[in-house]
């Protein structure tokens, strides 16, 4: 008899971001004529800049004539974005990162969820509090969790991010070998400092760790002594997997492609100290589980690394950045406690007395038909929290800000 | 100290076509003027037809607008393509599955190879020999195969497929949980009728079985009493989970859409005898390790199935299956015992008794200039036998079947 994956019972029964859509189609039922601004799942919504149009425009071209028809694209990409990659998020800036340490996906989300197949079961497993649930949800398919209690997982360390320490996790006490970080962060917009930062890379080199470092908000720091990339940090190349996307750089999150880094010096060990080169370990993954990213959108990706391409998502990351100060300033106008919002586009403010974080999530809803993501959804000490994204058009933002400003709070 | 998914280390080094691609590289690398055929990975050539080329100019023209952008798509993909593929690939064909039982991903080898995720480690696996080496190695990926001896894994139960059964598996004489089977089949191009594979829904049922059945190369069946899909068979929606592919269909290897139909009546139990309908389990995989297919992609292929994208396609087909039957006549007329080449765009023959298959393999890149894919490479049953792929354009196909007629075997 066909069983299930019995880890499966262990999730909650649906994916955060599911369960805000299943409420939201609720009230749009109940309340046809009202116009929702969707601060929530953190979905973008100005167009892909020219040069992206562009080169998607001239691959669509391509793919129409049998003499520059692509078939199967490379497991880890092409060349082509691979080397504009290395050259303008790292050689540019000094970091020595070549095109065969990148390996080309259709997400970060895809690929925060699927690099732990590269591991043992045995694992013990770091993970913030507040958090983006794909580490926790994937770790819990794979069976590394335990049992759910009080709604922690037995087997996982807990890295307690409050307003306490500002929301920037501390190292663990208890040993670990997988640790997720993601700054700036989501969900709180936060940021570890190159100096804080360092405090990690060298736990992980004295405790044969891995870091899974999520950047896929690398593209909104713009303070001096923030880090955009892990590797900035010395000894990082030894211990740290680096994930990054062009949703939020780039307004991808319908078009798909992100990437990850895997440093060459970076190896991993069996339980008879066999050594492994960890990208050759994520390319057999890939080779078997993934065929590529459409080379349509690979061309097109290429696009926002070249001059030109810098210079419209910096233009439409000010934008959203504009954004996120706008909101900032409302949410603490209203007289509540707000994190993020710089170097970030996630504001994070913690909700009024009377309410927990879904309640004023449903209030947000129904006074002033915004929809936000409630703290709670990412983990125990997000509870009393809220998140807003500043990804919106100004006119929306600027709307929202008006209907916020008119809550009696 | 993090250690390795043990599991990996009992995969053969390469994913089969990554080791095909480095034998190729190696001789152009020492024959830079030759110029190679590729008949091996089965890869399309012919350029994506009008009609998708139109919808994906029109999609792009979308994302540069901010009224007609669009953001993250659906986990299960857009309605727009799920009606479509329901109207055109089954409603049409008499066969009831409604777009809710379709979900769009980037393609069946991500399917195929994510799907046994939802399944219990202990679950009994029935695998063809020769066989697609995704369904073999994402098994042991996840540690269902025991260990490798002789080129086989002690847990699997392996489907002989041999000549003496026509490469038409028998039903295992030993109870098995989870059953790949691919008609038309990938290497042999072999088919099974109506009543043959009513035999295997019928074997499942009865032992609440479940069947992962991949119909990459349906689009191929032309002839009568050949399924196109496994929900021609009376019972199957209760036990068979389908694959489905433009790859092939509509020349989208380059492109990447496929999609997975799970009936609503398909229900699957824990080891408490709970219900969970599948596609709830599959949507909650998705949802949380997957962001959808982009929808410019979705929009493309959602143009193959409108009427003159059906007619595009089969004149696609059509030209495909004509290759084809120039390389079976001609494998034919060389004196070798062939296989498939009808209802399929693979041709699997048998080697002259002085090679194996990779030595034949090697025999043909260097006489021939023809990229083929070893059999051994599919499983200990394809020793002794070479796959060509009928995806070329015509003039390729001919240039290699001249080459071809001119071997002393």
């Amino acid at each position: 008899m066909v069983y299930i994956n019995e880890n499966f019972k262990l999730l909650k029964r649906n994916y955060l971001f599911a369960e805000v859509a299943n409420r939201v189609k609720k009230y749009k039922e109940a309340h046809p004529e009202a116009r929702i601004i969707r601060l929530g799942i953190g979905d973008v919504t100005e167009p892909l800049t020219d040069s992206v149009i562009k080169e998607l425009e001239n691959a669509v071209k391509e793919m129409s004539k049998r003499e520059t028809f692509q078939g199967y694209p490379p497991y880890e990409g092409y060349e082509f974005l691979r080397k504009a990659i290395s050259d303008f998020d790292f050689k540019r800036r000094g970091i020595d990162i070549s095109p065969n340490e990148i390996y080309i996906s259709t997400g970060a989300k895809e690929d925060t969820a699927n690099f732990q197949e590269l591991f043992s079961i045995d694992c013990k497993v770091a993970i913030p509090d507040p958090v983006y649930p794909v580490y926790v949800d994937s770790n819990v398919m794979a069976g590394r969790s335990g049992v759910a209690k009080d709604k922690r997982y037995s087997k996982f360390v807990y890295l307690e991010c409050k307003e306490e320490n500002n929301f920037k996790p501390e190292l663990p006490s208890e040993k670990v070998d997988i640790i997720y970080l993601c700054f700036p962060n989501n969900p709180t917009g936060q940021v570890l400092t190159k100096v804080e930062l360092k405090k990690w890379v060298d736990y992980a080199i004295e405790n044969n760790a891995i870091i899974l470092y999520d950047a896929a908000y690398e593209a909104y720091v713009r303070e001096e002594g923030i880090p955009k990339s892990i590797y900035e940090i010395e000894g990082a190349k030894k211990v740290a997997v680096e994930f990054r996307s062009l949703s939020k750089t780039a307004g991808f999150t319908g078009t798909r492609c992100a990437y990850t880094i895997i440093p060459q010096e970076l190896v991993v060990y069996d339980k008879e100290k066999n050594k492994y080169p960890l990208g050759e370990l994520w390319l057999r993954r890939q080779s078997t589980k993934f065929n590529g990213v459409a080379y349509i959108i690979q061309k097109g990706a290429a696009a926002v690394f070249t001059e030109k391409g810098q210079q419209e998502v910096n233009k439409l990351i000010s934008y959203y950045l504009e954004n996120a100060k706008i909101i900032y300033d409302t949410i603490r106008n209203l007289g509540l406690k707000v994190y993020g919002g710089v170097n970030s586009p996630y504001i994070w403010f913690k909700v009024p007395e009377k309410f927990d974080s879904w309640s004023f999530f449903d209030y947000l809803l129904n006074e002033c038909q915004i929809v936000s993501t409630p703290g709670e959804g990412f983990g125990q000490n997000g509870e009393g929290f809220i998140r807003l994204s500043a990804f919106g058009n100004r006119e929306d933002i600027l709307e929202a800000t008006e209907r916020l400003k008119k809550l009696n709070i």
